[in-house]
């Protein structure tokens, strides 16, 4: 079985739509996306899944209704299942984001969630 | 619940073993590591869990006994379940190391796993 090499900013350089991940692998029952941020997600939960999420470029911040963290790239944060959350980027940034497949990206909210694309 | 934000490089500036990854949090049934790679690794397999392999500094080599694929930082490769592997890396490497909790870093494989150590 050949082994693939996933290059995450040439997979990032496909496309260019914010909040809708692009799934460039698999891990167990899990999906490996790329996505971007820029502005302010929808606040939302996933009551299944935790959520982790890596800063690969730009700064991020996630959000809690009792907390906030900024990352830079190399900065990760797991958000735990069942725990109201956004994200948002004021000025852009690229994230590597994990959950476990079937998981929409808008979780519980009531808003349309972007379409699971692999790239 | 706080959220706790972590720094990948400054969880590896904490230890100088090779091939002794250090559990850095936890995304549902998954450990997430943070590993050291200098010279090569013994070949073992997972059977219960894919492996997911990040690479944050330096080259790295995954291979099969089929295949082989060679890492830069930004770049990643699962390794299926089964599937016999080794890394290597001449000059050192610095790893994001995903894997099932409870999974031996060593797999099947006749060597003594390292120990399962959160930083």
């Amino acid at each position: 079985m050949p082994l693939e090499k996933v290059n995450l900013a040439e997979k990032l350089a496909t496309f260019d739509e914010v909040f809708s991940p692009r799934i460039v692998g698999y891990y167990n029952d899990t999906k490996i996306q790329v996505a971007k941020v820029k502005g302010d997600f929808v606040w939302h939960s996933h009551s299944e899944t935790d959520d982790l999420i890596l800063v690969l470029a730009g700064r991020l911040v996630v959000e809690t209704r009792e907390d906030a963290v900024e990352l830079e790239p190399g900065e990760l944060v797991v958000v735990p299942r069942g725990v109201e959350h956004r994200t948002r980027a004021a000025d852009g940034a690229h994230t590597l984001l994990v959950e476990r497949r079937g998981t929409p990206n808008t979780g519980d909210a009531d808003a349309e969630p972007a379409p699971e694309i692999e790239i």
